[in-house]
């Protein structure tokens, strides 16, 4: 349970109009994402709000991804937990998260990082905040 | 994308062992949990690790349950996002939480409660840790 959570608020998405609006469109982004990263997708699971945004979840053998947009307000909130079971997966986590921030391009980002399980216990305010915003 | 998301992680769980070791159990669970609180569940995605635990997710209207058993560890580690786009959804998580937390009985528990989307800029370390102990 040991592992990386990653949770990040993208805001001013400028990638494909379509992979905020189209579930089908998004879970492809997410599983290339994941899969070229060497994540392992085990279930996964998306639904299309009917003329708006689109959420869902991967669920990984190290844990899982979870997304949901916000085309009105042109945002995307995310979750990318990855446990280190039998290995590190973060380097993994990081190249699936830099797959999702490149082709949803956000120019506003707020990422907090979590860590949890044991390794929380050597730092118990193990949460780190990453404000990012391109011009 | 304003919502309140509760990350959780339950160490020496006492509830039924089947809770930890089967996908469908812990499937029900999740469903009963949500549903008597007035979330709406729009997809899952559930996966049986064989011999070992199980693992999954819950889209809901109001954003996601995830949820990974250990064990060999006798813990869960869980994620509750709710967003608040028509209404607040904060007490809804709270009753869904409490009904995951006493059916899988921690003795342990580490929770942060992580505050998403601009709700979040008016307390930009707007993360609360939250331990506790049984008994």
């Amino acid at each position: 349970m040991n592992g990386l959570h990653i949770l990040a608020d993208f805001h001013a998405c400028e990638g494909e109009r379509r992979l905020l609006l189209d579930a089908a469109a998004l879970a492809a982004l997410c599983r290339r994402a994941c899969t070229k990263s060497g994540l392992v997708v085990v279930a996964e699971a998306f639904h299309q709000f009917p003329g708006a945004g689109a959420t869902g979840a991967l669920v990984l053998a190290e844990s899982h991804l979870a997304i949901h947009t916000w085309p009105e307000l042109d945002a995307v909130t995310l979750d990318l937990y990855v446990c280190n079971y039998s290995q590190d997966n973060r380097a993994a986590a990081e190249t699936a998260y830099d797959a999702l921030r490149n082709e949803l391009k956000p120019l506003r980002i707020k990422r907090r990082d979590v860590i949890r399980g044991d390794l929380a216990e050597h730092d118990p305010d193990a949460v780190t905040n990453i404000e990012s915003a391109l011009p």
